[in-house]
C-alpha cells in the first residue's frame, strides 16, 4: 500500500467532520452487540445517526444488517471517521490504514497505550502522534470512549449512555473521563435540558482538551461548555480561548480533578511553595470567569443553569430568597453564607409593598410568606422581590404544601414573577416536589434542585459569570521597556541569584527594598556598619546558597561595634562562609508584620504571583493567593482586597493603612517585573517583606532563573 | 366549673401518655378536610390509630362518623391528649378546660403567641405557661403542627406529611419546624428508613426540647435522634441528656438553624466577642460527639446512616474507596478531603491481594476497578479492601455499567464483602443506578447516595460518632478548692476589674504573669522601674476602663528613667489618668506571637474556653477555637492541636517548640479558674498572652465578674 500524504485539515475543521460525519466506519466491530467491541454499532444505530455505517470485521460478512469488509481500504465509498476497536497493538496498524484510506479522523476507543504507564504502551501512543502528524489524519484518544453529537442523533462510542438517547440541548462536554457520560446524561435529563456535543478526550496523542474546546466556542450548536479536566497542557491558549468565549456570552463551567493532591513543587522558592497546583488552577479559573465546581452533579447543575439563563447587564446583586418558614429561612441564609453569596436588604419600593401585605412577622430577606402575606398575597410578594433592583435572582426554597390550592397559588405567582422579569427564578425542594408542581416548573422552564449544595453550587457558578462579565475591564496593559532590569539580568550567572543581586533585579523593577551596603572583604563592614548607623544585619554572599540562615550565614542584631566584630569572627570560623563572594551590611528592619510574595511557575499554566502572610505563619495560616500573570494592578488589588492579608491591612485593628497601597504598588512592580523577564525566570521570592511603620520593605529575596538548568 | 389540681406527671412520664395515648380529642376540629382545622380528624383516621378518636365543635353532631361534643368536658370517657386547634384567643381557654376534664396533655396547634412578637401574644403564651404549671396538664407548642408516632400508627398534625403513612423505624426527631415533617418525610422514605416519633415543639411554653429529647433517650423505640434546633435553654441539661445518649450508644446529629447570623455579643471582652454563637454550639456539639450538619437531607441522611449501621470498637479509622474510574477516584479522594475524612494506606494483606489480580494501573486508594481487578476480581478486591484493619467504612463510587452481567458481579462483590466484615458498605451514584441496582442495595440493607454532599455529610457524621464513641477518656475532673482565688474574687469591688486585679486572679490560678510593680503614686513608678531594670511599660489603672491602650493609658518601650519621667508626665497631662487608682510598671514583652485567650458565657451554653491568634491577627485570621467548660488539659488539648495556632506551635518554623505545652498548660489553668470561680466570673480576656523565648506570658487580663450588673 503506497501512502499519500494528503493536506492537514486544521483541528477545526476535523471537528467539523468528526461531529458530523457523513460516513462511519467501525474497525473491529463485534458480532456481540453486549461486547464492548459490538456497542458502537448497536448504539450508532439506535441514534438518529442518517450518514453511511461500515463495519470492518474480516470474519463476518455483515454485522446486524451492515456489510462487512475485511479492511478499511477494501470500504468502496469515503469514510470521513473510523472508530477503531481492535487491541491496542493492532489499533496503530488500523489508524494508519484509516489514514491511507482517507478517513479525516480515528476515533482511538481502547486502552493499553500511555495510560498503562508502561513503555510499550507509550510507545504505541506515539506510533498514533506519528500517523497524525504524517498522515494529516487527527486523532481522537486512544483511551476513550467516544464521543456524542445529541444535536445531530450521532451516538458514537461504548458508554452505557451512549446506548440511549440523551436531549438536544446547547451544552457541550469536553471530558477527560469516558465514563462519567453516563452520570452526565442522567443529570442532564433530570435537569431538563439537552446536550449540543460530548468528547472524551482520552490521552490526548493528537487533538487535546484544548482543541475540542476551541473548537466549541465558536460551534454554534454550543450556548455552555463543561470541561472535566485533570489537567491544562497549554495556559496561554486556555486563556485565549477563554477570552473569546467571554467576548461571545458562552459561558464555562469546569470541574478540575485532583483538588486535594499535594501540588507542592520541588524548588528552592517558598512561596512557589506555597501556592501549588490545585490554587492556581483556581486562580486562573477565577481571573477567567469560569464557575469551578467539585462535583460531576454540580457541573451539569451549572451548567444546566447557564443553559437557562441569559443575565443582562447591571442584573442586582445579591440574593432575594423567599420560603414557606421560619426554618427554611434560616437553611437558606446559611447555606447562602458558607456559598459566599450575598442577601440583598431591599430597597423602600419593595419595603414598601411587603409592608402592605398582611403580616404576622417582621420583613427579612430570607422571606418567610408564611408570616408575610400569606399564599393570598404571594403573587405581591415576589414581584415585589423579583423587582427589586438590587436582587440578581429569586430563590425559592419550598416544603409540599398541604392542598394543592395553595401549591397552585404560590407557583402562580411564582410563574408570574419570572413572567415579568429578565431574572431567573429557581427553586430548592430538599424534601421533593409533588408531580404537578414538577410539572409547572417544567412548563415555565424554571430550574428547580432537591438538594442543597447542588442549589448552591450552580447559583455560585452564576454568580461568578456574572461578576466577570466584562473582563475587558482592568485588563493587563504591558509595562514599558525595563532596560536597566534586561540589561541586569543579562550580566548575572548561575540560576540561583545571590540576595545581592536578587535584591538588585527587584531595584530595578522599583521594589523598595532594605537600605544595605555590599563589601567584598569582611574587613570593610565595619566601616559600612559605622556610615549605615546601628542595629544592622550581616550576611555572607554565597554562591547558590538559598538558605543563609540554616546555614549561619546570617548575623542579626548587631547593635555596635563590638557585636559587628564578634559577629564577623564567628563568620570567618563558619566553613559554609569560607566560600563567600561577598558581605552585606544591611539595615536592621523591626517588621509589625512579615508578608512573603514571589512569582512561580505553574507547569503547563504559566508565571503566577503569590503572597501572604509569611514568617511564622506563612505555613500555619495557609493565607496563600495567586493571580495569574500578566495581570493589571487593578486585578492584583481585587485578588488582595479579598484574602485575609488584605482583610487584615484594611482593619481597624492595623495602625499603617497607608501601607494597603503601598504592598499593592510593590506587588504590582513585582508582576511587572515577571513579565518584562518572560522565561528567563523560574521564580522569586521575596521573603520576608517586612511592614512597619517605614512602609514596605523587601529585606530578602531570591530570583531563580530559568533554561540554564540545561544550558549550564 | 370548678378546678382540681391533679398530680403533675413529670415530662417522662406525660410523653409517654403524648405519644401513646388511648384517646384523642380534637378541638375546634372543621368539617372541611381542607381546612388546617379539619385536617387532623382527617390525618388521624388515615393512620393507624386505634385509641379513641372524639372532636369538639359546639355547631355539629359529627364529623366524618366521629360524635362532637359542644365541649371537652360534656366528652364521657376520659380524653389523655387535647389536640387544640381554635385561635389563639380561645385556644388558652380551651387548653384551661382540657386541664379540668383530666387530659395528660395539651397540643396547641395554632399560632399567634410569642412567635408573633406582639404583647398579645406573649401575654397568651406565659397563660398557658401558668396553666400547665397549676393544673398540671402538660402542654405542647403553642405554634406546632402536631406529633407522629409512626410505630404506634399515630398521626396527630396538619402537616402534608400528617396525611401519609410514614413508615415505622427507630429515628426520632424533636424540631423547632414543624413545616420541615414533608421534607424529612420525604428523605426518609426515599433512604428506606423509618421513623420513630416527631414533635414539632413549637414555642415550647412548657414542654421544651430537651424534655423530648430527654425522653427519647430512655425510649426503647428509638435508635437514633435528630434535633432541628433554633437555640438551647439549657447548656448543662443539654450535656447530660447528650452524655446519657452516648453511654446508651444512642447516636445524636443536629441540623442548628442561624450559623451564619452574627453571633457576637456585646461585652467588653475581646475574646467573648470573637467567640460568637454559632461556633459555641459547635464547640459543644464536637465535645459531646453529636454530628452537626448544616441541610435537612444530611440531617436525615446522617440519622439514616446511624440506624443503618451500629460501629465496633477498634474499627478502623479511614475510608476505602471502590470506584469504576479515575475521573470517579479523584472526585471521591477530593471529596473525602473536603470532608476531613481520611483515606487509608492500606496494609500489607491488602496490597498482596490487590497486587494478585490482573491490572493495568497501581493501586491506590481510592482504587479504581477498572484498573485493578476488573469486573471479574470485583469479589477479591471488595473482601480485600473491606478486611483491611485500618479502613472503618467501604465506599463504593459507582456508575451505570454497561450490562446487567457486570452490574450484578459487582454488587455481588460488594453484598458478599459486606456480608463477611461488620464495616459499614456505602454507595454513592451522582449518575443515579439502575432499578436492578437499586433494588439489590435495598434487599442488601446497603445505604446510597445520588448526591456527593449529602453522603460525605452522612459519613462525617459517621466519623463523629465513631471518633467520640468513649467520652469517658479524659472527661473532667473538677479542680482542688482555691482559696487564694476564693478570697481575691470576694475582697474585689465593681464588675469590670482593674488590670491590676485581673492579672491578680490569674496568679491564683498559677497562669504566669507579667512581673508588674504597683505603685499607688506616679511619683514611686521611677524607683518600681529601677529596682525591675529597663524597659518597661507604664499604665495608669482606672476603675472600670476594659480599653486604656486607646485613652492613651498605656505607655510602651520606655527605655530609661529620662523616657519614664517624660511618659509619667503624659500621664499626669492626660484628663483619663486623672480618677487612677494606681500605677503599674511591667516588663516590656518582646513576643513572637500574641496569642488572645479567655473564658465567654454563651447564653443558654454556659462557658467556654476561647483562644486563638491575638495581637492585630485576631479578626483578619478568625482562628478562634472554643473549649465548653468545664473540660479536662486532654480535651483542651484535643482542641489545641487542631487549631491553626497548635498547628503553628507545633510546625518546623517555629522555634520555641517547648511553648506549645507551656501554652496548654496556662489554658488548663485558666479553664480551671473560670471552673472554681463558678457563676461569679461573666468573661475573662488575657490579651495579649505573649509567646517567646521566655515562654509563655499574660501580659494584659480583664476579669468581668458577673451578677453585680444587677446589684449595683
Amino acid at each position: 500500500m503506497t501512502s499519500t500524504l494528503k493536506a492537514r485539515l486544521t483541528a477545526r475543521e476535523t471537528l467539523e467532520v468528526l461531529f458530523n460525519p457523513r460516513s462511519v466506519a467501525i474497525i473491529g466491530a463485534s458480532t456481540n452487540p453486549a461486547k464492548l467491541s459490538g456497542r458502537p454499532l448497536s448504539n450508532l444505530q439506535r441514534s438518529q445517526y442518517s450518514g453511511e455505517v461500515f463495519v470492518v470485521n474480516p470474519r463476518v460478512e455483515h454485522i446486524n444488517g451492515v456489510r462487512s469488509y475485511p479492511g478499511i481500504d477494501k470500504i468502496p465509498s469515503p469514510v470521513d471517521v473510523a472508530f477503531i476497536v481492535v487491541p491496542a497493538e493492532q489499533a496503530v496498524d488500523a489508524a494508519l490504514a484509516a489514514a491511507h484510506a482517507g478517513a479525516k479522523a480515528a476515533i482511538i476507543g481502547v486502552s493499553g497505550f500511555a495510560e498503562s504507564g508502561d513503555d510499550r504502551g507509550r510507545d504505541l501512543q506515539s506510533r498514533l502522534t506519528r500517523i497524525a502528524a504524517e498522515t494529516g489524519m487527527r486523532i481522537v484518544g486512544p483511551n476513550t470512549n467516544g464521543i456524542y453529537n445529541a444535536v445531530a442523533g450521532l451516538s458514537l462510542g461504548y458508554n452505557s449512555a451512549h446506548g440511549e438517547d440523551i436531549p438536544a440541548g446547547s451544552i457541550s462536554i469536553v471530558s477527560h473521563s469516558g465514563a462519567m457520560l453516563s452520570v452526565f446524561a442522567n443529570r442532564l435529563k433530570a435537569a431538563g435540558v439537552g446536550l449540543s456535543k460530548f468528547v472524551a478526550v482520552g490521552n490526548e496523542s493528537d487533538l487535546d482538551m484544548l482543541d475540542y474546546f476551541d473548537y466549541l466556542v465558536d460551534d454554534s450548536a454550543t450556548e455552555t461548555i463543561a470541561l472535566l479536566m485533570e489537567s491544562i497542557a497549554d495556559g496561554r491558549r486556555f486563556k485565549e480561548i477563554a477570552a473569546r468565549a467571554s467576548l461571545k456570552h458562552k459561558r464555562i463551567a469546569v470541574l478540575k480533578l485532583g483538588q486535594s493532591a499535594e501540588g507542592a513543587q520541588a524548588t528552592a522558592a517558598h512561596s512557589s511553595r506555597l501556592a501549588g497546583s490545585a490554587r492556581s488552577y483556581e486562580a486562573l479559573f477565577a481571573q477567567l470567569g469560569i464557575a469551578s465546581v467539585t462535583t460531576p452533579e454540580a457541573l451539569i447543575a451549572s451548567a444546566a443553569l447557564a443553559s437557562q439563563t441569559s443575565p443582562q447587564p447591571g442584573s442586582g446583586t445579591g440574593l432575594g430568597i423567599i420560603t414557606y418558614s421560619g426554618a427554611a429561612s434560616s437553611i437558606a441564609a446559611d447555606s447562602a453564607s458558607n456559598a459566599g453569596l450575598p442577601l440583598v436588604a431591599f430597597g423602600a419600593e419593595t419595603m414598601s409593598v411587603l409592608d402592605s401585605v398582611p403580616r404576622s412577622a417582621p420583613i427579612t430577606n430570607p422571606l418567610d410568606i408564611g408570616g408575610v402575606g400569606g399564599v393570598e398575597h404571594s403573587e405581591q410578594v415576589f414581584s415585589a422581590i423579583s423587582g427589586d433592583q438590587d436582587v440578581r435572582l429569586v430563590l425559592v426554597y419550598a416544603h409540599v404544601l398541604q392542598t394543592t390550592q395553595q401549591r397552585r397559588a404560590v407557583f402562580e405567582a411564582l410563574e408570574t414573577s419570572r413572567s415579568n422579569s429578565a431574572k431567573p427564578h429557581v427553586v430548592l425542594a430538599p424534601g421533593g416536589l409533588t408531580d404537578d408542581e414538577i410539572r409547572w416548573l417544567a412548563e415555565a422552564d424554571v430550574p428547580y434542585y432537591t438538594d442543597t449544595a447542588v442549589c448552591f453550587a450552580a447559583l455560585a457558578s452564576y454568580w461568578r459569570w456574572v461578576d466577570t462579565r466584562d473582563l475587558g475591564n482592568g485588563q493587563f496593559t504591558a509595562p514599558a521597556e525595563n532596560a536597566v532590569l534586561t540589561s541586569l539580568l543579562e550580566a548575572v550567572s548561575g540560576v540561583t541569584l545571590s540576595e545581592h543581586d536578587s535584591l538588585n533585579v527587584l531595584d530595578a523593577a522599583s521594589l523598595p527594598t532594605v537600605e544595605r551596603s555590599y563589601c567584598a572583604r569582611l574587613e570593610d563592614v565595619g566601616s559600612a556598619a559605622e556610615a549605615m548607623g546601628y542595629p544592622v544585619v550581616l550576611k555572607a554572599i554565597v554562591e547558590g546558597i538559598a538558605h543563609k540562615s540554616d546555614l549561619g550565614l546570617v548575623e542579626v542584631g548587631i547593635n555596635s561595634a563590638e557585636e559587628l566584630a564578634a559577629a564577623a569572627g564567628r563568620l570567618r570560623e563558619n566553613p559554609a562562609a569560607s566560600s563567600a563572594v561577598g558581605y552585606l551590611v544591611e539595615r536592621m528592619m523591626a517588621s509589625d508584620l512579615e508578608v512573603i510574595a514571589g512569582v512561580t511557575n505553574e507547569p503547563g499554566l504559566g508565571q503566577f504571583l503569590v503572597f501572604g502572610l509569611g514568617g511564622i505563619l506563612a505555613e500555619a495560616m495557609d493565607s496563600i493567593s495567586l493571580v495569574p500573570l500578566p495581570a493589571s494592578r487593578q486585578q492584583i488589588g481585587a485578588v488582595l482586597s479579598q484574602s485575609r492579608l488584605g482583610i487584615l491591612l484594611a482593619s481597624e485593628r492595623w495602625r499603617h493603612r497607608e501601607t494597603a497601597e503601598q504592598l499593592l504598588d510593590a506587588l504590582t512592580n513585582l508582576a511587572d517585573l515577571a513579565e518584562a523577564a518572560g522565561d528567563r525566570i523560574a521564580a522569586i521570592d521575596v521573603n520576608p517583606l517586612s511592614i512597619s511603620s517605614a512602609g514596605v520593605t523587601a529585606v530578602d529575596a531570591l530570583v531563580i532563573l530559568a533554561g540554564q538548568l540545561d544550558a549550564s
